[in-house]
């Protein structure tokens, strides 16, 4: 045996490299119980550390710990919708609500918990996090459909359509993932076609988008 | 000139009434301004009465009047869901979201500050209201489609359409309550019709119940 092999395989780790490992501590812990149900114990536990040392890097405690990994949590969900820009929309649509759904399942209770609202680390910050990713989400739908200038009619359809989505991934989680992920998708793909085919017979725009959305599928 | 008509026309209000001219005067602030922007002085202006009197009837000062108020108001949008069974189902519908969309007017910045989140008021009681509100809508609706035990589909579909409406009103404050409200009201009642129409196709129960919807119209 050489000496090596006897002492821990520790080293020290970078300001940067601990901050991340805590991040994904507590990311961990806020994925599958409510804000109330994680303590700066559990976080300090989790990541193998003292509860001082995750208060040297994180000072504003809970709160700080619960923010930074939502943006975290919310860079993450954005990367869901990426999606190159080939093939027919329709299945380009149902890639991007399949990465989503993996999402919504691996961080069941923490995203309940957040959208459900009343928690007690909600803040205007919060919020501000999870409507830049529906605005991120409804820019990138806009984008794929090929609309520069969206007329208000248009928008609201797709951003009515991206809350109904949330509803219903929150109804999911409450139903025990029922139905499977890939009937809600489809699910879901057809209720877009149908609520812009609505809007198509008021809205010029969107009835011009209809035409390519269904002819290339 | 009589003694009593020198005199201002003045007498004491009861606990009930006094409780009550508070409670108006703080809807009347929260209906159009943030939660932020109210302060305690503001609804003692309101009601012409001093801020200790307001504290004496509400001790938990603007937290305690903002859910009092949040609480009418609440009551106020489930009697807006009131219908009479009787008269095509859709026309039911609309003229329920009439009354609603009157109420989301009637209190545009408040409405739009609830729902959007993220305020200093907003506890797990307030958004227990809320939630209150959203089943009791549910609740209305399948009773006036006559379902008595609605299967997983159904339930869904009602709620991801409530929701919708929900985003809905939210963007129309936004947009400076463009379109119309008429127009909106028939645009909801086409995508219930629509996201019914998807559902249909995947559930029996929902497929029976679109014949009915769509045949007395």
């Amino acid at each position: 045996m050489t000496p090596s092999a006897a002492t821990p395989a520790y080293r020290r780790l970078s300001v940067e490299e601990r901050r991340s490992q805590l991040l994904e501590a507590a990311l961990g812990l806020f994925a599958h119980r409510t804000p109330e149900e994680v303590s700066l114990d559990d976080v300090a536990e989790a990541a193998g550390v003292s509860r001082p040392l995750v208060y040297r890097y994180f000072p504003g405690g809970k709160q700080q710990l619960y923010e930074a990994a939502l943006r975290s949590a919310a860079e993450e969900l954005e990367q869901c919708f990426d999606e190159p820009r080939e093939g027919p929309l329709l299945t380009r649509l149902s890639r991007a609500l399949d990465r989503y759904l993996t999402f919504v399942d691996q961080h069941d209770t923490g995203f309940s918990a957040l959208l459900q609202g009343g928690s007690v680390v909600e803040t205007s910050r919060t919020t501000a996090i999870v409507d830049g990713v529906r605005r991120a989400a409804a820019r990138r739908i806009l984008s794929h459909l090929g609309v520069a200038d969206p007329g208000r009619l248009l928008r609201m359809t797709v951003r009515m359509w991206i809350t109904a989505v949330e509803a219903a991934s929150l109804i999911w989680l409450d139903d025990g993932k029922e139905p499977s992920a890939d009937e809600l998708r489809d699910w879901l793909v057809e209720q877009f076609v149908a609520v812009l085919s609505v809007t198509a017979s008021r809205d010029p725009q969107t009835s011009a988008l209809l035409g390519t959305l269904t002819a290339d599928d």
